[in-house]
């Protein structure tokens, strides 16, 4: 029995390639299995020597040439597809076997086929990947959840293809059910709003200081050296570095501006909205991908209102460096938030997820990997149930320390007319947070006036009601 | 048979029951039907005197006494009681009979009751309405949807409950299924952007500038002489200017500073992000909410961060102005948003919405009735496909108007940290709207360096990709 394969992976486009190739690189023996059989014969013709794969041909065989209990990494597009794998993978496996998808699928389709797939004896693990085509090849973040029985015969493979730092593996199991795919959407909407800070401080210094975007590039290779180290920091000094092979300009200069997004970063504020959670650097980042795509709109909207009217000006290391500070604080808030996502779908889904854990395996392979996550697993490993990573000693001071820059910044924005959505909401959320009175007594007011929907009172116990339209009363709600 | 009642109502709530007293006084003859007696006796018995009342104690009695094709408009909870209710009215109900809810339920609800009930030839309404309590008693705003051919039978009988503006009644058919509801839910979207809007001002008025509640009253009370003239800034004004019978303080003072939510405000936002419409002010409004819900984590944040550190200082009427004029100018960025979000849901679910008569029947009984909505009726009515209000002479010109004090106010409340996160996000949206060429080229060129996405050139057509981690050769995409 030796000869049958460790673990298979069926779906092989690139990230499903890399994590097979991943996979026989470490060792293991890799069944292999595609819808169309080109995917599977390519990787087997052009790789075939970095391993032991074992190409099969239909699901039958496929499931046949896979050990007991088979293990099988599902690595198709998410939705639809994943069921119809999950269907035909099914009618060839026998109890105890584990299905493992390690897609991007809704956290709530992850819950209902691991619930599907339990009556019918079968182990389900929905396993967030993060890292992209190269992660998938050289070891990404894995966000495994499910059932735990499954996870823990499988984790001395699975964990081996993922990157390690500092001799910890990038991979834990996260929770339940739903819960390591809950924890990569999340991720990924912090992907979203790191994004969209980096483009914020980018569209400042091209728009208001009037920096090329190689000298811009220079800017974020500086940044690379202090506390915004991180893949995402370095990446857009490469991008912005680099050079159009066409027409020898820089090539994000002859890019179209329309970000396109696959639906990770919408859920996490779909499902924040559901929580009652407020993310706003999230959303806003989110919608700012929607705007852009929008450019008949911008276009119109440019005639009928006219654009940026900006003499560009200099700017000193001062004023660069105040972006920087803006971009930290914002950056602070934007994981502030995502982490308390995440402890209230903890509470709600019944998860008991572990922040510092979080932290530990998003250090390496993930998009958002950063020096950064050394400092949120620190303060949550000394204060596991911190109520907000604000309230973290660490990130309290770095945020008080750039307050006064952040709000320069978001003021240089909003006198140039640059649109700063999450640098602002980041701000806005912190004016907010540290508030204990704030002004919504008057929302309640409003709320009774026209609804009945009752107001507490600051000086008593109770629910009540002014009878408005009537004689002016108070009563009891 | 023409002893038999014209409609019923069933759930007699405060608006169920205001709704069947403002049914009866305009002459129908109203059934009447409670989950419990109590609330159909009391209803009886304080307010028999107004009309033709037709009492039952069970639901075979409620609908037998109704005239054929039997009418019941359902007024509960919004969820599973809604379907637990049509399950009972269908069961005694015959082919053709019209089954009307008048909850705020979901549109997708809406559109598989639709659909369910069509299949036992039962016709379903899905209506909207707002006013609250007063408005369903004196006559509400109505946003009917679902089955044209039962909308036709009974238009006559509810339009007559419904308002009128300038001899039009607040009313009218807005498309198939869950058409109406959809327009209702963005209608308290809108709703939450105004409330918040509002609290923002007041906000600035009470904290940067030391006015007291009664002062704030008496601003906004001088607001509803202009452009902001509506029923929110005149309610505004009263609450302000309320004392609190209690205490003799300003009422507004003696409430708890956390708002509450029912759902139509995160729906509103949940479905933009589905949609991939940036409806910034409203989820900004949403989130707002459930930060000050949030009382323990804020009451932590002043500790640790500190709060206001604000002077009070004297503020002139310039300053008070500028204050009027971002309120309008946000205000107006909120419509736009709301608006384009239903023009979005109209073509994703064929309902032919039309925008001029959404704002023609928001004039009068709603909540966000104002003076306001006529200008949108005329611009749509002018320009039916106007890709956004903001592209509307008069909006455009508004909004042109008030951009300087609108900066000038995100500018002094940042300057000291007092959260504005409509007002700025407002801001953020005409500032990214109003530029043909964005700064997304960047996230789009990370995207492709980290997943492989491929970008778009300005040059020329096609996707093309970057073997970043190769050669840093361009490839089609």
């Amino acid at each position: 029995m030796t000869e049958l394969a460790d673990l298979g992976v069926t779906g092989l486009a690139v990230m499903g390639a890399n994590l097979a190739r991943n996979a026989a690189r470490k060792g293991l023996r890799v069944a292999l299995h595609n819808r169309t059989d080109e995917k599977t014969d390519r990787l087997v013709a052009e790789h075939g020597g970095e391993g032991d794969f074992r190409p099969s041909h239909s699901v039958a065989d496929f499931v046949a040439s896979l050990a007991v209990p088979r293990v099988v990494i599902i690595m198709v597009k998410a939705g639809k597809p994943v069921d119809g794998v999950i269907e035909e993978l099914a009618e060839h496996m026998q109890p105890g076997d584990i299905i493992v998808d390690g897609g991007n699928s809704l956290f709530e389709d992850t819950r209902r086929r691991a619930a599907t797939l339990a009556e019918r004896q079968l182990h389900f693990v929905g396993m967030g990947i993060s890292g992209g085509e190269e992660g998938a090849l050289e070891g990404p973040s894995m966000m495994p959840g499910g059932s735990k029985e499954a996870w823990d015969r499988i984790a001395p493979m699975v964990t081996r293809m993922a990157v390690s730092v500092d001799g910890t593996p990038c991979c834990a199991y996260m929770g339940p059910d739903g819960a390591g795919h809950y924890v990569k959407m999340v991720h990924n909407g912090i992907e979203y709003a790191d994004m969209q800070l980096i483009t914020e401080a980018y569209d400042l210094l091209r728009t208001v200081y009037g920096r090329s975007a190689a000298e811009i590039g220079e800017i974020f290779a500086g940044w690379k050296s202090g506390d915004l180290d991180s893949y995402l920091i370095e990446i857009t000094a490469a991008v912005l570095a680099k050079k159009d092979p066409a027409t020898g300009n820089a090539l994000v200069d002859m890019i179209v501006d329309e970000a396109e997004q696959k639906g990770t970063g919408r859920w996490t504020a779909q499902s924040a909205l559901e929580l009652g959670v407020p993310i706003t650097a999230i959303t806003e980042a989110v919608f700012a991908r929607a705007l852009s795509g929008r450019p008949a709109q911008r276009r119109a909207a440019e005639k009928a209102l006219g654009g940026l009217r900006i003499e560009p000006r200099q700017a000193g290391q001062a004023e660069i460096d105040k972006i920087r500070d803006a971009l930290y604080a914002s950056k602070i808030i934007a994981y502030a938030q995502g982490f308390e996502q995440l402890a209230v779908a903890s509470r709600q889904y019944d998860w008991n997820l572990n922040p510092g854990l979080i932290a530990t395996i998003w250090r390496g392979g993930c998009i958002i990997r950063a020096r950064f996550l050394d400092r949120i697993r620190e303060g949550y490993d000394s204060h596991p149930d911190a109520p907000s990573l604000l309230l973290q000693d660490y990130f309290r001071d770095a945020v008080l320390k750039a307050e006064q820059a952040w709000r320069d910044v978001v003021v240089l924005a909003v006198q140039n007319g640059v649109a700063v959505p999450a640098f602002a909401s980041s701000l806005a959320y912190y004016d907010g947070v540290r508030r204990a009175r704030g002004p919504a007594n008057l929302l309640q007011g409003l709320r009774d006036y026209f609804g009945a929907h009752t107001y507490r009172r600051t000086d008593r116990e109770g629910s009540y009601h002014i009878r408005w339209s009537q004689d002016g009363t108070e009563i009891k709600g």
